[in-house]
């Protein structure tokens, strides 16, 4: 019944309810000597902000950061990073339909029967305001990342039916298009179609993809711990995500071992992948080769449709979800999944540091 | 660099290597009282043992497991549950060829790269055999289900492009085919492309899903240790799984919200879902609808044709990967997939027992 | 790297710096239905307060507390909750003194070793204003307790060489003097003794004595998390004290075994022991009997009087430590070891509720 | 419930019972690379063993321990070590009068009441031969603190009243008594002291002291896991310690702040303490100054006079513990202090690898 804490060694605990005073989070763990500022922390977080383009709701929050502690003149002390957003979008408010209906596809039932007491106003720590400690976490992990020479980058893969292949990809074009699509257009198809639910009340999901370039070879520990697994933890966590897979994922089936299986090749003492099915990792650890990682994203639940659902007495009824919702959170969680894998890649990157012997002589 | 750990309650620790004396595992976190024999674990291990079928390697394993501690006159007595497997198969033998290349699709080189060490036989603690302990580990688990009504199965979906339909599944069928599909038609077809496959000196991979039945509402504790996001570690932890997804999973962008939604509804005061695209989990918990995850297996890497690699010294060659090898180990991993559901959802009935202080005040 | 955690199930996490922003704590996995409010906890905050006797030092600190999250219409709903004391004593002021100085005593020259970079303003992350955190978690977790009759109290047992013999306490004069003792006799010799010390610039330590009445037999995890080891840890965590003892503790060795056993009676069917030489522990659990613990608490490290000490550069100086400070800090420490043990309770109270299969049965 | 399990890096997980197959242990995350042999670990279980002075019991087991995984070619690979010792004294024998008696100072009772039922075979998981696990783990730390220039040595500082101070310590005597006595004068003493209480059928305690040399200053991660919280929760798990103290411990109070703090010098660039007050540890962190703890150890509780007790019917009655019992178990309990110390250590070296950027530029 501690669910909220991520991460071995970086190791991030969020806290906070859509319509309480604040959201933040809590990073132990994070190495002494890195530079962080507020505004770095800030890029981020504006980048799953509400309000950005005609997909995303209007509800109008600053969500500015601040760093309570860990952090001395401009640099972390090794001491645990606190973080804070303040809820402004606090008024009082009619949340009374709410309260005593359970909305369909939302946490609402199952909550309510875990803890038989439920924070309703906003959908409490199951909205999506709860991603904003990983965002805010995933911030501090990018500048690790950053300084080792590693990237990630995450980016919409589809909305809907419609897809960006794998050969059209336009990493340019990414931060032209509000649904943060490497091609302008199949962006432009998929707001067509998105504009198309909004009017008949309806909503849709996508595919979020993942990558990330120039790790060490080895990150992950075996059993259990591998890199893949946690990673399928750390983004099938994110709220929506009903599915993850790496590399070929669900292709792979298809295939079969001659061609799924990515040959090694050397050149200048430097071992590669000639193909990368497998999408960087093998045995659970990182192979040299690109990470790639996609998550399934559902259709926002939030729909101002009438659907069927029970009231917390038991009893049949209908619901109407009201307000202005994502007609898809896509957009938005692209910065969440990315955040969450430099979460988990930093987290490994520091257990990879007591691997070897050797590696203890060159510290002490 | 210690991974060999799963769960917070139910904590299980896997140890072994595929040609070292033995393989393990310690269950720490066992309730006290439950009969458990080695008879019932030895059931399980027989699930996953080589030399069952005409698809399944030759190795001759007993796997006999022996209770080594935690068990008094037939019952849990609440400390540490040891099991070991002895290993049968060490016989000397001439393993240079791969002590010197790394195996595609294996995890011989990311090991060398992040322990500067490997123990090659057999392929060390990536070999399949590594399923032992976890699968010794899902048959304690799943008596502690059954004792609270709790039924969870595992069962191939598909082999390579030959997939059961949701429609025709017979579930009294999973027994009767060595491929453990629930429809006898289906296995034979999928057996004869495997045997076209071995003809070829290839393989192919497959889809398995696993059910749960009768969960308690509100297993899986916010925010990180969702049910849905503790499954996708514990199964994509397995080795050769390249994707997991739960419900709908990679279908459900494909959705609209009006249709992915599953509306409640109630009946003589059960509340239950109309549909169930979500694969029974709504936030993270589970919402008394069956629980429903895939996993993606990719095809079997060890396959006797040539194929490019490099030596441990950086040098371009070529390795022919000698021994028999499954041709497909998906019917192999259905009770490892099975074993680690249940073990995942044990963890979190102890973790859920906390919840709520009326339940607090039911104990004490 | 991320120890600013502790407890399994009910997980406290503290953060903040003397002269931050602020301090605070996260709890995760307090079960939900219990009645909080920041006025209680404002009250254990109190205890700890600076500026409250002539012996504590002057520095004014409202220390109100703020709830940031887990509480909804007056009640945990399961999920974090986040505490906030701002600081405000952050005026500007000359530190360069202490900046480039290790005090002894102090954790000044360690954390400079360890993390390369230190917060120097008020001893950083290992001021005592650490604790604000553990007792506002303490709060919460007394709560816990109060609501299953289980009773925690520490208090002054003795400072410097003043002790009160356990035959002459009188639990009623806590409240009474100024140094929390069950004594007012010998807290006005001891508040002498500090008087003298004071004049001297000098300071002193003492031992706070901690009880626990009516826990339930059984609390603690074999091996490693039985009940006294992990009071050993929460307690010897808090800073300056430098000895942990259950029952007669240090004084056992002395005895012989037909002596220190305690022998069990039981009178209308219930269990007792004779006598508490074991301080309410055996195997690592309770027993039933009161749990009995001491700290003992080193002279406060910040004395006025000129002191030898090396500069970050490591050249020989002298240092006399400005500002004023307690002589002695046990008074304020009482609530912060009652503080501990009560954290430490809850989560083993809330670990022994998975002990036995009949408890699953109980709940589900 | 599943505290078998200590350490956060280099994990240990211990199991087995007195009279059950065997006793062992897990330890995963040793740094691969270290060369490791059944020959070194079982010199540490030699120095545990029973029978081996007229002040041990005189069970005869050979406690051979063997390696089942984790090395291979005589060095550690970086995957989970696992240890065996079968227990030999498993002979078939009437325990038929601890099976329904709860002895005095033994966990009997409280283990019946946690778990609902009990392995009395010899004290089962509560034997002093569970610490057969902790040093064998022991060992294996050990090994790694050789490699890094650490040594730790623990003895016996006391039996009973017989103390040996500091200014008399004569380190080449500890092997040469059987006491472990770093004096053969004191040794004897006790050695008589123990003869006259094995005639009156009774026992006694003592303390065991354990010192380590050349640390790196700032080992122990603030807050809750600082390097004397962990030393403290390490040492007190071990069975029979009442205490735990660092430096002078619960002599600390008595002094004064002037006295206490131990004043920082530089020599030679080289910083050191001009005195030890505070056995080694600033703020929790290594400083740099001999690590010195000592725990408190109570008198054997198995003695052969007739003790009251309950029955586990709760009636009243006479127990006398037969069979021949230890009357002192300091001599045995030297080793086991030790491993626990070895094994925290190398946590925390580990754990420390990741406290500063720099430290990860010089990895990757």
């Amino acid at each position: 019944m501690s669910g909220s804490s991520f991460g071995k060694l970086f190791r991030i605990t969020t806290w906070g309810e859509s319509h309480g005073p604040g959201i933040g989070v809590v990073i132990d763990g994070c190495p002494a000597g890195l530079a962080l500022s507020e505004a770095h922390i800030q890029k981020f977080l504006d980048r799953r902000k509400p309000g950005q383009s005609k997909y995303t709701t209007k509800r109008n929050e600053a969500d500015s950061v601040e760093i309570l502690s860990g952090v001395f003149e401009g640099k972390t002390t090794g001491t645990p990073i606190s973080l804070l957003v303040r809820n402004q979008d606090q008024r009082s408010r009619d949340y009374g339909n709410i309260a005593e209906l359970f909305r369909p596809g939302h946490a609402d039932y199952p909550f309510t029967e875990k803890y038989g007491i439920r924070d309703y106003r906003g959908g409490g720590r199951s909205s999506g305001r709860e991603t904003i400690g990983r965002v805010a976490a995933g911030a501090v992990a990018s500048l690790i990342l950053n300084e080792l020479g590693i990237s990630v980058r995450a980016y919409t893969k589809s909305i809907g039916p419609f897809t960006v292949s794998q050969e059209d990809y336009r990493f340019s074009e990414i931060e032209e298009n509000s649904l943060y699509m490497p091609s302008n257009a199949v962006a432009e198809q998929a707001g067509e179609y998105i504009s198309s639910l909004m009017a008949e009340r309806d909503s849709c999901g996508g595919i979020i993809e993942c990558i990330a370039d120039h790790l060490p070879v080895g990150l992950g520990e075996p059993v259990f711990d591998k890199l893949d697994a946690l990673l399928a933890q750390a983004v099938m966590s994110v709220g929506a995500v009903k599915g993850v897979e790496i590399g070929d994922g669900f292709q792979a089936p298809l295939s079969t071992g001659s061609k799924n299986n990515d040959p090694f090749r050397a050149e200048n003492g430097r071992i590669y992948k000639e193909s990368n099915h497998a999408g960087g990792t093998l045995g659970g650890m990182s192979d040299g080769s690109r990470l790639v990682l996609r998550a399934a994203v559902k259709p926002t639940s939030s729909i101002a449709r009438t659907q069927h659902t029970v009231n917390t007495s038991g009893e049949n009824t209908d619901i109407t979800v009201l307000g202005r919702h994502d007609p898809v959170i896509v957009p938005r969680a692209v910065v969440v999944v990315e955040s969450m894998t430099a979460v988990t890649l930093v987290d490994l990157l520091l257990q990879n540091m007591t691997a070897r012997m050797e590696y203890l002589k060159k510290i002490y």
